[in-house]
C-alpha cells in the first residue's frame, strides 16, 4: 500500500499560475474596480484553476464526515464520555447535528463514515462502514494504531475523494466526529510544526484549567514515549493520531490527485492536511481554508500551510460545519465570476 | 421635519437581555459544546432579541441600493468619471452588478434608489424615484447640501425602511453607489471619531499616491471651511455628506423603529451609521457589521461604534456586497438556531 500511496503523490499536480492569470483577466473586465472584491475574487481563480475550465458551472459539493474513537479518553482528556461519537453518528444520519443543518443551506451532500467508532452499527444503516478498528488504542501507552491500520485508514479517505469525483463532486470537505479527537490533533500539530505541546493544545468541547494542564502532559509524554518524527508522516499518523484524522489526510491526498477544490475545516481537519501536506506538499495548491477555531493551536498549524483562514468565528465544533460555510463564500465568488457584467457589455465606463 | 426626527428617535427601543438569554439558552441545548458555535451562535440570538420571537422563520431580506452624485468630484478626488454612477443604476436594473449577483444567491431583494444622480432616468424605469437634487454640490467650496436638503434625504431613507417592514422585510441592508462617496464618508468619519483626516482616507475604487494626498487636502480644507461638528449630525450630513449617506442613515433610523435588523456593509454605510449613532445610539443594538473593508479607515469607524465585523475579505465596492455576504452568514445561524436537534431529542450524552 505504500507503493499505491507514492504512486498517488506523484499523480498531484501543482496549480498553474496561467489559469490564475486567465481567471483574473475576466475578474478585471467586470463592472467593479480591479481588485475590489478581494477574497471573494481570489475564491473564483483559485476554483477555475484548480478545475481548468474557464466558465465552470457552479459545483456540485460534498462533506465526508469520518467518525471514529479514541484510546486515549481513558486519560481524561475530553469534557464529554466516548459514547457521545456514535450517539452523534446517528444524530448525524436523523439530520439533526451542526454540519446537517448547514451542508443544507449550502446544497452540499453529507457522506458519514464509520471508520473507527467503538460501536456496532447495524449493516443497513447508511452510513459508509469501513471501521478499520473499533476506536484507536491509548496513545498514551501504545501507539494509536499500528502502520497498516494507519494506512488502511487513509486509503479509505483516498477511496472517498475518487468516489466523489466519479459521481461529479468538485468541491469537497472533511469533517470529523470522535470524543478525543483534539488531544490527538495536538499531538500531530506539535510533531508537524516542531512547536510546543502547551501552545497547540486547547480546551477541545470544554475542559477546565487542571484538565488542560493534564491533556498537554498526556500529550508530552506520548510523543517522548513514541519517538515521533515529522519526516515519517504514516509514523506519526499511527503513533499519535486517530482514524477520522487518517481518513482526513487521504481524504486530501485524493482530492488534489482528481483536481477537486478542499474546503478545510478547522482543527482535527487541519491535522489531517498537515499529514497531506507532509506526505505530498502540493496538495496545499487543492486547500481553502475556511475558519480559524477557538482552538489556539489552530492558527499555529495553518501558518504552517501558510494558509489565510477565510472566517474567524470562534468556532470549535468540527464536524465541517467552517468548511460549510466556507461553501456558500466560494460559491460567491464564483458566482460573480460567473453572472456578473463586463464593463463592455453593461457600457460603464472604465476607470480613467 | 426635525420634529419628525425627534419622534422617530424616540420610538427606538434597545435590545433587551432578557431576550439574548431566552435565545442562548435554546443555542446551549443543541447537541454541540455551548458557544462551540461562536459568532453564529451570536448573530442567531442578536436576530431573536430584536425581533422578540422565539422561533422566528427565515426573514424576508432586502438591499436598498441609494444612488447620488457628489460635487466634490470636481476636486479630481475619484479614480472614475462621474458618469459611471447613472451607468451603474442601469448595471443595477439589469441585473449585472455586484449586488445583483450576491443579493440572488442571499434570496433578498434589491431596491434602488435615486435619491440624487445627476441623470434623468424614464419615469417607467423601475427606479425608486426620490431625487432630492442633481447630486450635492462641491462642498470644497461651499456646503454639500442644505439643511432641508439633507433633511428630506435622511427621510427618504426612512420611508424606505417604513415601506420594507410594511411588505414583511426583517433584514435589512444599504448599499451606495456614487463616484466620490468615499471623499464624503471619510470627511464624516474625521467628524464623528475625531481622528485625523489622513487616517480615515483612502484610495477609493484606486486614485494614486499623488492623488491620495490631494483627496486628505481637499477634506481638510472643507472641514476647516464648514466648522462641522459631531454634535450636529444634520448639520454634518449638510455640509461635507452626501444624498445616498443620508438616505443610509435614515434607513437605520427606520430600521431599528421597526425592530428590522440591520446588515451593515462597508465605509459608505459605515458613515450612514455614524450619523444615525449620533442622532439615536441605540441604533447599534440593531447593526451587524457584515465586513471590514480594504478602505483603511474603515476599522476606525467600526470601532466608534463599538461593532466587530463578520469579514475582513479586502472589498471595496460598496453596493451592500458585503451585506448580502453577511445575509448569508446571518442566515446559517438562524438555520442552526432552528433545525438543530437539542441533546433530548437527539439522546446525545450532556457534559460529564
Amino acid at each position: 500500500m505504500e507503493a499505491a500511496l507514492r504512486e498517488l503523490v506523484d499523480r498531484i499536480q501543482p496549480v498553474e499560475n496561467a489559469w490564475l492569470a486567465k481567471a483574473q483577466a475576466r475578474l478585471d473586465a467586470l463592472t467593479k474596480p480591479p481588485g475590489s472584491l478581494g477574497r471573494l475574487e481570489e475564491l473564483a481563480a483559485r476554483f477555475v484553476a484548480i478545475r481548468q475550465v474557464e466558465m465552470p458551472p457552479l459545483p456540485q459539493k460534498r462533506v465526508v464526515v469520518f467518525a471514529a474513537d479514541h484510546g486515549v479518553v481513558a486519560e481524561g482528556v475530553s469534557a464529554y464520555p466516548q459514547e457521545v461519537t456514535y450517539q452523534m453518528v446517528y444524530n448525524f444520519l436523523r439530520g439533526g447535528a451542526g454540519i446537517n443543518v448547514l451542508a443544507r443551506q449550502a446544497g452540499a451532500e453529507v457522506e458519514v463514515v464509520d471508520i473507527g467508532v467503538n460501536h456496532d452499527f447495524h449493516p443497513e444503516l447508511p452510513l459508509v462502514h469501513r471501521k478499520v478498528a473499533w476506536g484507536t488504542r491509548n496513545f498514551a501507552r501504545e501507539p494509536a494504531l499500528s502502520r497498516e491500520e494507519a494506512l488502511k485508514a487513509l486509503w479509505v479517505g483516498v477511496e472517498r475523494a475518487r468516489e466523489a469525483a466519479q459521481a461529479g463532486v468538485e468541491v469537497l470537505a472533511a469533517g470529523d466526529m470522535g470524543i478525543g479527537n483534539t488531544t490527538a490533533a495536538a499531538a500531530l500539530g506539535a510533531v508537524f510544526t516542531g512547536r510546543p505541546v502547551a501552545t497547540l493544545t486547547g480546551r477541545g468541547t470544554g475542559i477546565d484549567d487542571q484538565a488542560l494542564r493534564h491533556k498537554v502532559a498526556v500529550i508530552n509524554r506520548a510523543l517522548s514515549l513514541h519517538r515521533v518524527e515529522a519526516a515519517d508522516p504514516i509514523g506519526a499518523l499511527a503513533a499519535v493520531g486517530g482514524l477520522e484524522i487518517a481518513g482526513i489526510a487521504g481524504l486530501i491526498l485524493g482530492a488534489a490527485a482528481t483536481r477537486q477544490a478542499f474546503l478545510l475545516d478547522g482543527f482535527i481537519a487541519t491535522a489531517g492536511a498537515l499529514v497531506a501536506a507532509h506526505l505530498a506538499p502540493t496538495v496545499t495548491d487543492y486547500l481553502i481554508a475556511t475558519h480559524r477555531s477557538a482552538e489556539p493551536g489552530h492558527q499555529i498549524m495553518l501558518d504552517a500551510l501558510n494558509l489565510k483562514p477565510l472566517l474567524a468565528f470562534h468556532m470549535r465544533l468540527g464536524e465541517g460545519t467552517g468548511a460549510a460555510l466556507g461553501m456558500l463564500l466560494l460559491e460567491a465568488g464564483l458566482r460573480i465570476y460567473r453572472e456578473m457584467a463586463t464593463f463592455a457589455e453593461a457600457g460603464v465606463s472604465e476607470k480613467a
